[in-house]
């Protein structure tokens, strides 16, 4: 068998940690960046402390084909860069959240910009860092159809970070989309004193959300219950790495969202979800407390003091 | 309407908690301690930053009568406490674990020994301080029917203590007495150094494998997506306070459970329960991997070396 090639899109931590990942499945591997370092560098700002193994080679000048593209963009850029895209190749969108403008989850933005190719979604708990090192990992791989998924998940998972296939892409959408809405909310109900039983109680409300959501758009629940919904949001709600928690934290304690923003070179795609992703809701009927009350503490709709509003809600009476 | 009267069985922290939550709910609290301070004391050893509200009386006399009781008591003490409890009460068992030498659950343990009065299940994401200070919180309450569930709920719940109705005391029992074991699981992984990811697949798969002992023994599996299991274990397996995640992470790093059990005052329920759990599993054909793993590494089967098998053990090809 000949050695798949696998181009990464995106120099970022996720495509760094990816393009490691998909060279230590066996694959040769191009890592496409806008501003490649000077030749012969082998580490990039976005994760340091990783040095790029050999066989991956750094470029600017995108492959006219692969045997597959992990697309690891900033979400609110990928219709441009897939615009842009002249490859012929399988595509994973490895970016979560909901276009800000359209309400367009990644793989529409994939169907619209770059039709007649397979299309698929790899999403999971997974702290770019920690994949880049080789430390176990889980993660799911969303196709339309079960074969796609299975063959795309072969190409880019190991035993150590394992890629499970998934026939709801929808679902596996939703659930990566709102865990970073869902984590400014965590962040929040932290910054703000309400401890972590207040913190618990909400991730395990946000699951239940979530999944109403996921059903009422054609997904399904127990996919969000599983490593791309609850996974992801455990790991983003506790964990010391995410941006979109760590902004909630500062928006918790009182900072104002503005100058948490100012402070930052990173993304923190909940804060563009947020309203999209509120709007969806609404459109499809379905009662979101945590993610509204989210969305109006990042609008300036809501003040801080109205944290609690993050738990307290429209609880149900019986569990 | 009158004054209710609740009776606390149990001066740790748990008990001390729930003594204040109850006095904040409106009732007239008895705090039962077998060793209760001098007379005046306010302050007690498990919770020594809490002032005991002096609408409570602590005593070692128990009570003839109460509207509730609640048993705040360590597990595989239980059977031994509620044999010698002399009061006319319906019961509440605020303990999470299996009876090690009988298999027992705890609701099993009160029928037993208490028969004729009515019993229910306290279990949920609670840190104790936290109860105690009154931040808030959700918990659920699980009786055989809705009736008494509620009944006993709105004697303990408020506003920021929310507590719901559940009529699936199996799925509590079993979820909350899961929950020690896989706390213990996720401290040796993170204690073993294999990163937040593992953790956060690790708890996603737990969640799974004791939805299905639920269903065995005639549990739900959604209770175990709720509160009582979910939100539970994601506080115990994060947070900072779990005695059972604690111990964890010291196995993980390399450290003997016989040294780490003797250096503490403590009890880590999950110790006791793990190879319990197992059995019952067993019993009832269900395969539980993580439990399984981690009540071998408790016995001293497993070495350390073997924590990746957490994670890595029979994992299901379709997510």
């Amino acid at each position: 068998m000949s050695v798949p090639h696998i181009a990464v899109i995106g120099g970022g931590a996720w495509g760094i940690a990816l393009a490691a990942q998909s060279a230590r499945a066996g694959a040769a591997v191009t890592l496409w960046m806008r501003s490649p370092p000077p030749p012969g560098t082998r580490r990039l700002p976005r994760l340091p402390d990783i040095e790029i193994p050999p066989g991956i080679t750094i470029t600017h000048e995108v492959p006219r084909s692969a045997d597959l593209a992990l697309l690891a963009v900033p979400m609110q850029t990928l219709r441009d860069i897939s615009n842009r895209l002249e490859i012929n190749a399988p595509l994973i969108a490895c970016c979560k959240g909901i276009e800000r403008e359209t309400g367009r989850l990644p793989l529409d933005i994939l169907a619209e910009t770059r039709p007649g190719h397979d299309r698929g979604m790899l999403s999971g708990p997974n702290f770019a860092i920690e994949v880049a090192q080789g430390l176990p990992a889980a993660a799911v791989l969303a196709a339309a159809d079960l074969t796609t998924a299975r063959t795309m998940a072969a190409l880019v998972g190991t035993a150590t970070f394992r890629v499970y296939a998934s026939d709801d892409p929808a679902g596996v959408q939703l659930a990566g989309a709102a865990k970073n809405v869902i984590a400014i909310g965590a962040g929040v109900a932290i910054g703000a004193g309400l401890g972590e039983n207040a913190r618990a109680a909400l991730i395990t409300r946000a699951v239940a959300e979530i999944g109403r959501l996921s059903e009422a758009m054609g997904g399904r629940a127990t996919t969000v219950a599983g490593l791309a919904g609850l996974g992801d949001l455990i790991l983003t709600c506790t964990g010391r790495g995410s941006r979109n928690y760590s902004l909630g934290l500062a928006l918790g304690a009182g900072e104002r969202l503005a100058d948490i923003l100012a402070s930052r070179s990173t993304v923190a795609e909940g804060v563009a979800t947020a309203p999209a992703l509120l709007a969806l809701a609404r459109r499809h009927h379905v009662a979101m407390p945590i993610v509204e009350t989210t969305a109006r503490l990042l609008s300036g709709e809501f003040d801080v003091s109205r944290a609690r509003d993050l738990l307290l809600d429209r609880p149900p009476a019986v569990e």
